[in-house]
């Protein structure tokens, strides 16, 4: 195989001045350079891009940590940031932290071992300890990590705040509302607040489930569905995201229940999969592509050197009135 | 930054020998070890993972080229895929390449740059000439890509047959059956075949749908299945990808038709939202973790010098009965 001396050699010019002209790094003359592309080309030389990567220290690649690519929620995010980080000229590489306890440490090490230039972390199992003592580029997605960790997240109070209001206008007096685990700190904890002040505001009754930590599993979803049936407990509306309102909502019509007569659902997130199911389900979008767009473009200003402190980018959810609610 | 002759002068040793020590190429003694490792702890020494690389011509990286994540089949084979390349030491670089047309190329290209060891492809958008000329590791995931490069898929003609065997069980008389393009080779057009020859061997009359190229969004589904149903053709079977099934089925409720007394339905991958849907769709279940088990695992053989020719690992199908066939 070509090395650079043979280019050199084959080019008429210096070594350096084709190492110059390979990193970008110095003056080449117009002459020079045509020169080397046509040496390059006669050659079939392809640079060693890992040589090149420890001359400038960058790798080029970002590594994008979320709990479980598998739910649609994440999948549809990395498919969007995947395309984002591509434009702007960098390789993903995907960890699911969920089946390895040690992942999300392990890739975080890789930020100080140069092996990626910067992470987005859609994970939260480390203490956020952790995070601050690497001073290298990291984003969070709707997560607070510490006051030097830029976050990327939605608006989660208005997106409570929408769905009480629907709940509340359809009439519903009995709701059922799934929060998530209150192990972590998150923005998404908001959404759950919110919904429960306006309840409580209106004198409407909830009863809430609070899911376990970090399980986003199908079979967890439908595990919690089957708990929460088997006590029996009457509602006329519900709140959670979009696979435990499907899940939910699919029981209650195999117990022969009309939906939105007998009960209102008010899914979460509003991944493809609410279009999915029939009725549709009337749902608080997260505008996944705009998080994804947002994430990118913070982690490479921060790559490019920006320092951020106490930067959150809150984007606006969407309800989509569909066919589990009637007004 | 402490770097590695600051080490050496701090263990006492040599500068070569706490290369041989980091690139474990060669001699080192015990006491020597235990001076370098006391060394690198003092300083806070991490060693320059790209470097390292450069020097083993490995960088421990994989690329997994799915034409879109967030289609639910290639979600839970990227799931199952980075485990496993995970436990085995690898990390996985992701690509999705529906939205790129040159990013296919790319990435192989990335196999001569040394940027990653080996990939995993799903996709095929070039032509197999373009892979038949790259001597690197390469697995195909359910494509025919020339007998260098091996193959992982599932037994598609018995999925047919299943398929076709169940439909008729159940009585169906016309049978809407979606198929793949046909513009590409690949495994996955055996199950199509066998359907058809299975159908026609007992008088039994289908309408074929043929869908488009590298079309796997939700919203074309959405589409084919309203031009479909546009043409107002009478139809009491139908065989189709999951969310085609799915889309499909929806439609058919809405048009208060009953599932399955007046139209049976089996999906074809069964993946997790066949279960997610109500009625829980009959389906041929692809055994995704065993097809990226035997990805990560033949791609591994490869990085590690072993050559196939012709090399095909078929695995089976099954299928599930659920509630959109009656027998």
């Amino acid at each position: 195989m070509a090395g650079i001396r043979d280019v050199a050699k084959e080019a008429g010019v210096g070594v350096g001045t084709v190492s110059r002209f390979l990193n970008d790094s110095g003056y080449v003359s117009e002459e020079a350079r045509t020169k080397i592309e046509d040496a390059m080309k006669k050659l079939d030389y392809t640079p060693n891009e890992l040589a090149r990567n420890l001359y400038h220290k960058k790798t080029g690649i970002i590594a994008v940590l979320v709990p479980n690519v598998s739910n649609p929620f994440f999948a549809e995010f990395v498919d969007c940031v995947e395309s984002e980080l591509y434009n702007a000229g960098f390789k993903m590489m995907l960890c699911n932290t969920e089946k390895e306890s040690n992942a999300e440490l392990e890739y975080l090490d890789m930020l100080n071992r140069h092996i990626v230039d910067g992470v987005i972390t859609g994970v939260h199992s480390l203490k956020a300890e952790e995070y601050r003592r690497i001073h290298k580029p990291i984003v969070a997605l709707d997560r607070y990590l510490g006051e030097e960790i830029p976050v990327v997240a939605v608006n989660h109070k208005e997106g409570g705040r929408l769905a009480a209001e629907t709940l509340i206008e359809n009439g519903c007096k009995k709701i059922l509302h799934f929060i998530g685990s209150t192990r972590v700190e998150s923005p998404y904890h908001e959404r759950h607040y919110e919904f429960e002040r306006i309840m409580k505001e209106n004198n409407i009754r909830t009863i809430c489930y609070e899911l376990e930590w970090n399980r986003l599993d199908a079979q967890y979803y439908k595990e919690a569905v089957k708990d929460v049936m088997s006590q029996n407990i009457d509602f006329d509306g519900v709140f959670g995201v979009d696979r435990l309102a499907i899940e939910c909502m699919n029981e209650v019509i195999r117990r022969h229940k009309k939906v939105p007569k007998d009960v209102k659902f008010v899914a979460y997130d509003g991944t493809y999969i609410t279009e999915m199911v029939e009725p549709e389900l009337t749902a608080i979008v997260q505008p996944i592509g705009g998080l994804a767009k947002e994430s990118a473009r913070l982690i490479c200003k921060l790559i490019n050197g920006k320092m951020y402190k106490d930067k959150n980018i809150i984007l606006n959810v969407e309800l989509k009135k569909r066919k589990t609610t009637s007004v």
